[in-house]
C-alpha cells in the first residue's frame, strides 16, 4: 500500500517525494495507442473497462504514486446537453457554442441524465482493480475553463468570444459560472462516492484572464468547489495554469495542494504559500526530450527549488506531450526515486 | 509637433499620457482592409508606398502619438534566405524550418542582400510624409522569437521543436541566437539611419520559456541589442510578452521602456522597476469589445494602476484584434486624452 501521495496532501511526512504525471494515461505510451487504435476518444471515456485499462497502464509500467481516472473535462457540458466532437489534430469542437446567453437556461443538469454513469462506473472499477496499490484521483475542469470552451466552441489562441463576454455580459457569465460550479460539485461528489480519493481541478485557461478577471470570474468558484469537496474529507488539488499572480489567494481557497505550471518559478511560490498547502509540479514537459542525465539534473533542480520545508508532489508543469520518449519517463521516475529521499530525511527522523 | 511619446522615453514631463496601439495599422480598420484587398500581406510589407499608406492611416484617423512602420518581424529570416508564406487563418509558415542545425551555417547575412531595402525606403518615406507630426517607431522580433519561428516553422501552442532544442542542442541554439542578434542590430541601425526615432523589440514568445530559460536564451540577447541601439541615442522599448518573472532584470537591460502585457499587473510592475524605465501598456485588447463607458472605466483603471510617479506610454497589452470596433478605438483615445492629464499635473507644474 503506497500512501505517499495522500500523505503529502494530508500533511504527513513521507520517505520520498511521490510522483504522478498529468496525462500519464496518454498517447506517449505504445500500450495506450494500441487501445486508442480500436476506439474513438469518447468511446474510451464512456466505456468503463477501456477507461480503466488505460488508467492502470502507467501505474503498472512506471510505478507512479497515484492513478488518475482516464476521462475528459468536457463530459460535463456534454451531459448538460451540448454536443462535442474530438477531431484529430484540432481537439474538442462543439457543434453549437453558446453565443446567445439565453441558451444557458436550456442547459440540463447532469443529475437529470445517466450519461455520466459509465464514468462513475469506471472510477468504481479502477478503484477495485488498483486493490489499494496507489490512490485514485478524480478530476473536473474549472467553471471558467468549461465556460471558455462552451462559448468559444473549441480551443483558441485568444478565447475572444468567451473573454469579450466578460466585458459585455458579466451577469450572464456569473450565472453560467455559478451553474457550472453546482454541476461540478455534484459530479465530483459522485466520483468520490464511486471511489475517487483525491480531486484535481483543472483551470487550464486561467491564464487567459487578466489577474482582476481571474479573481472575479474564476477564483470565487474554485473556492466554492474546493470548500464543498474538502468538507467531504477528500483533498483537492487546484491547478490554475498561468495564474501565478494569485497564488497567495489560491493557497487560501480550501485546497490541499496547488498545481504549479512550468512557466512559474517554484522557489518564490513556496516562499509565498509558506507550506499552507502542498505544491505539485513543475518540471517543464519539454525537459523529457533531453538525455537521461539532463533529465536527472532538471529533476534535481525542481527538488532543490522546492526545498525540504515545503510539502511536494512531483509532476510536470503541464500534460506530458504525445511525442515524449518512454525512456525519458522512466528516467524521470528513477530520478525522483533516487534524488528525493534526501529532502525528507529530517521529517522522517533519519539523520543525514 | 507632438513629442509626447519621445518625451516619456527620454524622461521628460508631458501634459498627458501618449498613446499608440500595437497593430494599429491593421485589419480592424476599413481603410486598411481596402488596401489589403488589393495586395498580399508581403507585397504590402515590401512596397514602400503601400507600407507607408497603411502606416499613416491610424495617425490620420485617431491622432495616435506615434506611428509604427507597417512591416513584419519575419523579414529578417526571409532576408537570411528562409522562405516564409503568410497563409490566411494560419499565419506565417516556413517552407523549410530548421531541424538540422547545420542549416544555420547556410543562412546568409541581411547585409549581403538588397531584400530589405524597400523596408528602409518605407521608413524614409514615412518619416518624410509624417512631417514631424508624430515620431516613427521601427521594430524587430527578438532573437528567441525569430528562432522559435525558424525552427518550429509556424506559430504553435507548444513550440515543441524549438523548445526541445534548448535541452538537446543548447550550444547550437546559442550560436543561432547570437547570429540573429547581430543581424537584428544591423537591421535596426539601418532603420534608424532611414529615420526610425524609437525601436520596439517584440519577444512575442518569451512566455514559452521557463524563467530560467528566458534568462539564459533570451535576456542576454535582448540586452545586447538594447545596449547597441541605445548607444546610437535611439530609445528602445522591450516587449517580452508573459515574462513578468524577469521584469527587474529587463528594466536593467539598457532599454528606455518595457512593454507590459495584459496578463501582468501594472501596479506591482511599477513598484518593482521604480521608474528606472518607462512602462508601456497594458489595456486588455478584449476591453475594446465593451461599451464606450466601460472602455473609459478600464482606461481609468490602467492609469490608476500606473499612478502618477511612473513614466507611462498608453497601449494595449497585446496587438489589437481584427474584429475590434473602430468606435472603441476612438473611445479609447478619447478616454486617454481626457483622463490622463490628471496624472501629469504635478510634473508639469499645474496645481490641481
Amino acid at each position: 500500500m503506497n500512501t505517499r501521495f495522500l500523505d503529502v496532501l494530508n500533511g504527513r511526512p513521507v520517505d520520498r517525494t511521490p510522483i504522478w504525471v498529468m496525462r500519464q494515461a496518454g498517447r506517449y505510451l505504445p500500450e495506450y495507442r494500441a487501445v486508442r487504435a480500436k476506439h474513438s476518444f469518447l468511446d474510451m471515456v464512456y466505456t468503463p473497462e477501456v477507461a480503466v485499462e488505460v488508467t492502470l497502464q502507467p501505474i503498472d509500467i512506471f510505478g507512479f504514486d497515484a492513478a488518475i481516472i482516464f476521462s475528459d473535462i468536457l463530459v460535463i457540458p456534454e451531459a448538460m446537453g451540448m454536443h462535442v466532437q474530438f477531431l484529430e489534430g484540432r481537439g474538442p469542437v462543439f457543434d453549437a457554442p453558446i453565443r446567445d446567453f439565453r441558451a444557458i437556461d436550456r442547459l440540463g443538469s447532469i443529475s437529470a441524465t445517466d450519461k455520466l454513469d459509465p464514468i462513475y462506473e469506471a472510477v468504481r472499477l479502477a478503484r477495485t482493480e488498483l486493490e489499494g496499490k496507489v490512490p485514485l484521483i478524480g478530476f473536473a475542469g474549472a467553471p471558467w475553463t468549461l465556460a471558455a470552451y462552451m462559448i468559444e466552441g473549441s480551443g483558441s489562441k485568444t478565447f475572444q468570444h468567451a473573454r469579450a463576454a466578460l466585458y459585455t455580459h458579466p451577469d450572464a457569465m456569473h450565472a453560467l459560472l455559478d451553474r457550472l460550479t453546482r454541476e461540478i460539485i455534484i459530479y465530483l461528489k459522485n466520483k468520490i462516492a464511486a471511489g475517487a480519493q483525491a480531486i484535481q481541478i483543472f483551470d487550464s485557461w486561467a491564464g487567459q484572464l487578466t489577474p482582476q478577471q481571474f479573481r472575479t470570474f474564476s477564483l470565487p468558484y474554485l473556492k466554492k468547489i474546493s470548500e464543498a469537496i474538502s468538507a467531504t474529507g477528500t483533498p483537492v488539488i487546484l491547478f490554475a495554469r498561468n495564474a501565478a499572480h494569485s497564488l497567495d489567494e489560491l493557497s487560501q481557497a480550501g485546497a490541499a495542494a496547488l498545481g504549479i505550471d512550468w512557466q512559474t518559478e517554484m522557489a518564490p511560490c513556496c516562499d509565498l504559500i509558506k507550506n499552507r498547502v502542498a505544491v505539485q509540479g513543475n518540471l517543464d514537459p519539454l525537459a523529457l526530450f533531453a538525455t537521461p542525465g539532463e533529465i536527472r539534473a532538471q529533476v534535481g533542480q525542481v527538488l532543490e527549488n522546492v526545498g525540504s520545508s515545503q510539502r511536494h508532489i512531483f509532476n510536470l508543469g503541464h500534460g506530458i506531450l504525445p511525442q515524449t520518449p518512454v525512456a525519458s519517463v522512466r528516467a524521470l521516475v528513477d530520478a525522483v526515486h533516487e534524488l528525493s529521499p534526501l529532502y525528507h530525511r529530517e521529517k522522517t527522523g533519519v539523520t543525514l
